[in-house]
């Protein structure tokens, strides 16, 4: 906890918080870094993990080439402080969401807006609004890679929408996209590491059928933060977009991507009850917390977070305002002590805090805004 | 669907987005304020269902005494705007948060803002506290009537707490309260029908234990949505303080407490892919919808909320900004579509987003400013 507050009595904090230790992150942002540049990647992070400026700036200095979103609202406070290339990974469907996309392209010209497809229908509707406003949208191909959520499958299917967002005028394509999501799900990390090497093939096996047809030069974006080490190492993939990365949390704890030690966001909570010896209420719950268990529907972490220092408690359920802990009888946890809770999913955590708490590792504390907190549409 | 968008066509609204269908809301708070008279209680609503002015006024309007929050924060917005009587509803431990308290006091010397003490230790800190302030804090004995979260057990224990606030100067003792949120995990109404009258009946049992010491004229506070309408009909019953009930949701449903008619807070959500004949995606997910499927870590209402219309429609699973829905494969329902959702739990809802529409029955539109959102301190 020490290394959390220096020169900072658990007295001075008002809970609950959610601060971010600014070495841990720093680390895992280099350290991914380091893997792109030794793969010959570029690092698009998506920014839904911590919608903060300070954060995508400390992404950028270390050679992102640009960032992930899914919303056109969290598009528009990024390019605001001239972020260069954004791309909105995510199906803009209906009149109002076209029109805010050409209205971002006209008031950021030195930005390059980019976003997806995932049928040929939605292709033809966006080309052909592209082509009545006079622009040529840059697009990627979306490819269901096993997550079953959006996006075309692989092989023949996402040629053959290639093919069809080749011939429309008013789009630009990019190349092939994918999320393997469903890597949240993963037993083992062996599994997570069979997921990766799929994600990048069915990719690549795409690519090879078009290039037969003389279509080459095709960009192939990868990465979920828990696949990435393995699909960004495959020869041929040019992107990879991780996000949860900058911060870790338990669920990827669980994976067994990253150590507790990694984890660098963490919930400061203090206990403001102990009914029974064997139980006590903390001051974080579900709207601090979060009730997510995994990511994308998986539902594997047990509890609701990781007590630092108190392996045995277990965050047995959350209201709104309280989290009900189990500890052992004999604890010498007293109320009003302090806690330090790793989250089992950090971004959802992140878009419930209006701020974080930013602790350097000589103990100062800034304040990062979450400036695109919230953003649903 | 029609009713709540009068006027309007799918194509003009931006989604996802969280409308509040006015009449409902209405009838909703005037239902409440007619039981409450009928059976002579005080109505002091739980805000944190809204964290609205435009809601509180009105329920204000219907004749509740005050509101009741969770947080400081939650409690100063509603101070600076004139609320003359807030609870804060939970356990004020630490040194800042004594501080807080007391500058709200000073700052709003008009308004009345009471606490809950659940023991002891706490009523002597606090009591030493307010005296050391010259103030006289007015609180409320906080009894733990089976939710087994916070609060002291009804009975003797209840009634030895009585006495030793009684005996702090720097407390004034208002009365009995609790929380009966374990009705939110009932299989039944007849459930929570029981529940309701063991909540109001511990209290009361309480109350006699003191009267039979001359100790009378203790307030009795119960309520929770579900049970207040047996709760609060019980004879000596003197405060109620509902909150979910000026929205409802798919739980209440599920309870038995309210219809789907009922429910006044839907969020409008756009099918944005089709993948497959029996898989749509809607652009809400976890950051819209919340991943609530009961309320206090109960878990018993099936898929992610109720598609108005499309009852055979299942929401399977969340991202956070994707809802993975299976539906019939020669269901109509098409991409660009606008459905209406009633949330698992509207509180949450209303805490991710920074406004309601509110859509009147006319069809007239007004944005409301969720003013206590994410006031997590």
């Amino acid at each position: 906890m020490a290394q959390l507050w220096q020169g900072l009595t658990a007295e001075e904090w008002d809970t609950p918080q959610v601060v971010v230790h600014r070495g841990r992150l720093q680390d895992n942002i280099a350290s991914m870094a380091a893997f792109a540049r030794q793969h010959g990647v570029q690092v698009r992070p998506h920014v839904k993990t911590h919608k903060t400026w300070e954060i995508f700036a400390m992404q950028q200095a270390a050679g992102a080439v640009g960032l992930t979103c899914a919303k056109l609202g969290e598009a528009e406070v990024f390019l605001q402080r001239g972020v260069k290339s954004v791309l909105v990974a995510y199906p803009l469907v209906g009149t109002r969401k076209l029109e805010r996309l050409f209205e971002l392209m006209t008031r950021f010209p030195a930005a390059e807006v980019q976003t997806i497809v995932d049928s040929p229908e939605r292709a033809a509707e966006l080309a052909q609004a592209a082509a009545a406003q006079g622009v040529e949208l840059p697009v990627w191909v979306k490819v269901d890679s096993g997550l079953r959520r959006v996006g075309v499958s692989p092989g023949a299917p996402a040629a053959e929408l290639v093919r069809e967002v080749r011939k429309l005028s008013g789009l630009r394509l990019l190349g092939l996209l994918t999320h393997a999501g469903h890597a949240y799900g993963a037993a083992s990390y062996e599994q997570v590491a069979e997921i990766g090497a799929a994600e990048a093939g069915c990719l690549l096996e795409t690519a090879e059928l078009l290039a037969a047809e003389g279509v080459t030069g095709l960009g192939i974006s990868v990465g979920s933060t828990p696949t990435v080490k393995v699909s960004g190492a495959v020869p041929g993939v040019t992107e990879i977009r991780p996000g949860n990365y900058v911060f870790y949390d338990a669920t990827q704890v669980r994976l067994g991507v990253a150590t507790p030690e990694q984890c660098a966001l963490r919930v400061l909570t203090r206990v403001v009850a102990r009914p029974e010896a064997g139980r006590i209420v903390i001051d974080a719950g579900a709207k601090t917390l979060a009730l997510d268990k995994g990511a994308h529907g998986s539902d594997a972490v047990a509890g609701h977070g990781l007590i630092v220092g108190h392996e045995g408690a277990v965050i047995e359920r959350l209201s709104e305002e309280h989290g009900v802990v189990r500890i052992a009888e004999d604890s010498p946890i007293r109320v009003g002590d302090v806690l330090e809770i790793i989250p089992n999913h950090s971004c959802p955590v992140a878009n419930l805090t209006d701020e974080l708490t930013a602790i350097g590792e000589d103990g100062s504390l800034e304040t990062w805004n979450v400036i695109a907190r919230g953003k649903m549409r």
